[in-house]
């Protein structure tokens, strides 16, 4: 969706009410030993289901054909950015990822603990695949006894191996190449400026390898260190400024809550439970047009290859339904950002199923929310999930007629 | 879909399998007399219609809506080219229609014998449609007895009037006008470059045209030659760049294997017989990546207008499918490139049925292999041919997810 048409015909006061719920990882496979149903199909799911038969539902195709997408790009589309568009870097979703608070200018980069021989060449690109404990005590040890001159540094430990590195101060740049050579055998690469802009960034990150290099000499299997993803803050149209929206998200884990400030959102605190997630909507009903809440357990489950947790999750989604609907909202959408099927173990391809509630769609022949149930569907099959946004808007009164 | 993507997400050293089946003209219209069935719905495929149940189904739209496409351009589309990006000159393709061995820098442009009146002025653009025997006996003389200085030039029957027209040599352009003035009444069009850099050929192409028209004087109806589609082998990233797979054509006729070379597949030797086409596929299983394997006749009984022909010959391909199950392919699809149907003896732009096989697809509810039944669909109806592709790779494994 472009969103200069958008420009033209979003209202900007309008009090309508959006709800979109995000069951992570919500799309699936069949199971043979489940009578060959996904688990959202083998759920019971009595206030889905009857939401689905008054509703507009569909399969939506994260991204593009055959593309799995990972969380920054799944959760842009469907706040309505085309993921393709507005791409983020690995550095900032790192940040993103640990709650860690970047600021507009600051270069942020994913780093590994490598392994490297006596020659220099890369041996292990994951150090042995550390503990996290591990990762988390040679960054303490970087800390303290790397100094770099003219901008401040940040090393913070993401899981196992991996960790974020943020550079700080003025006039940064973050047109630098990776040093993760992606090949065992190869040298670590230098970090070079790829426009002249750069130049000062790309003398501090190789400062800052040549210190770690040093200091984890002997300190194999982490004696070295690769980054990647160079990247800052983006600086996108809010929700706001595209839709007409104040906009706030509601997500038990910071990746979500990031992904969501990107688009200007508001980011509640951190939710306990599925419980609370709901609660803190009720709370926050009157200050807000627009309401993500995201369910993370659904997709945990789906990596898990726990079919029969996802299921228990969508059921217990399932409660929760009425409440958001006595809230009265005047659109909800339920969906997923991609599908995390329990037999693969992880993201994956395949359409996710879509219902869209409100008091002026046109419901399908949809009575049941399932993937194959979404095929006698009025949004689609495969259709791009950045329609959602504007499909959303319109259904919530908040688009303008285009032309005369 | 854009290539960009893919390079970010294509793994370079996967093993997994794809065949990509194409029954050529396979899409069909409602035959009155076969109890309002088309061709695929009146064959017995009880192969075909088993695949169905376990696969995603759906009807592809080669090229744009309403468009019917050549079998250029609709094949491109199958090998995930979108065809209006990549174009292919008429010269080119001529070529490859022939087996003609077209290299790197030669101009091809497709020719027609033509009459022209004492005036100089195009009173038939096709010579009365001259024998295919008497066109190659016009090529045979102006091999002899046209001279060209500065380039080699071949000339190579076609079809009744129609023929092949190259130049080869050192820094030639096909930069150049079309000379067949396509109405009756006006006079051939000069060759002229279009561009600085075609002055050269544009005069060696002057100079063939007048040599051709006095030794052709005395030779009514074929007392003239008009030239259009002026092309070079286009310069094109190949399948194994873009998707990552060392890929094989296995097709009866030239214009195929042509085609699949232009991205890079190698092609087999023409094979006979469906029955060797398939005992082809099977000895060079362990060679390649990405199998595409060409049915002819579907096309031929169309263009007879002889549906029975048609479903005959669907029928037999049905038989080996069990053979391609065999192989254990990690991904089978089956469709056509673009619909014939027997009613209208020609190509048309109807959208084609398609199913796609693997283990990890979510099968739809569609249990028949056909027009209609393709509507319960998985995949979509009217979607873009070039999605295949990538949805093809990503249910065999091969692509990695996008973004973190």
């Amino acid at each position: 969706m472009n969103f200069d048409i958008l420009k033209t015909v979003v209202k900007r006061n309008e009090t309508s009410k959006i709800v979109l719920l995000v069951m992570d990882g919500l799309g699936g496979l069949p199971e043979p030993a489940a009578g060959s149903k996904t688990s959202l199909e083998a759920a019971r799911t009595p206030n889905l289901d009857a939401l689905a038969a008054r509703s507009l539902c569909g399969l939506h195709q994260p991204v593009a054909p055959g593309i799995t997408p990972g969380s920054g790009p799944a959760h842009l589309g469907l706040f309505g950015y085309d993921p393709l568009t507005y791409q983020v870097g690995r550095g900032v979703l790192s940040a993103l990822g640990i709650d860690f608070d970047l600021q507009p200018g600051d270069v942020a980069a994913r780093g590994n603990f490598a392994t490297v021989d006596g020659t220099g060449r890369v041996k292990d690109r994951r150090a042995g695949r550390i503990l996290t404990e591990k990762g988390a005590e040679l960054c303490a040890l970087l800390r303290e006894q790397v100094t770099l001159s003219g901008a401040q540094f940040f090393i913070q430990p993401v899981k196992e191996y991996r960790f974020l590195f943020v550079l700080r101060g003025d006039g940064l740049h973050a047109k630098i190449n990776e040093t993760d050579p992606l090949e065992v055998g190869e040298r670590p690469l230098k970090a070079k400026a790829q426009s002249p802009a750069a130049e000062e960034t790309a003398a501090l990150v190789r400062s800052f390898v040549e210190q770690t290099a040093a200091v984890l000499a002997d300190r194999e299997p982490a004696n070295m260190v690769l980054l990647r993803g160079f990247s800052q803050l983006p600086r996108w149209p809010s929700m706001q400024e595209v839709f007409g929206l104040k906009a706030v998200a509601i997500a038990m884990y910071p990746m979500y809550r990031g992904v969501a400030k990107l688009v200007g959102m508001e980011a509640l605190p951190a939710s306990q439970s599925v419980g609370e997630e709901f609660e803190r909507l009720a709370q926050c009903w009157a200050e807000y047009d627009f309401f993500f809440v995201h369910i993370k357990r659904t997709d945990s489950a789906g990596e898990d290859g726990d079919f029969d947790r996802k299921v228990a999750v969508i059921e217990e989604v399932d409660t929760f339904v009425p409440r958001i609907l006595e809230l009265k909202p005047d659109v909800l959408v339920v969906t997923g950002d991609h599908s995390t099927p329990a037999r693969m173990r992880s993201h994956s391809w395949h359409p996710v199923p879509v219902l869209l509630w409100s008091d002026v769609c046109r419901p399908d022949r949809v009575t049941q929310f399932g993937e194959r149930a979404c095929l006698a569907r009025g949004l689609g099959v495969r259709f791009p999930v950045s329609d959602l946004m504007p499909l959303a808007l319109a259904h919530a009164g908040r688009l303008e007629k285009f032309g005369a």
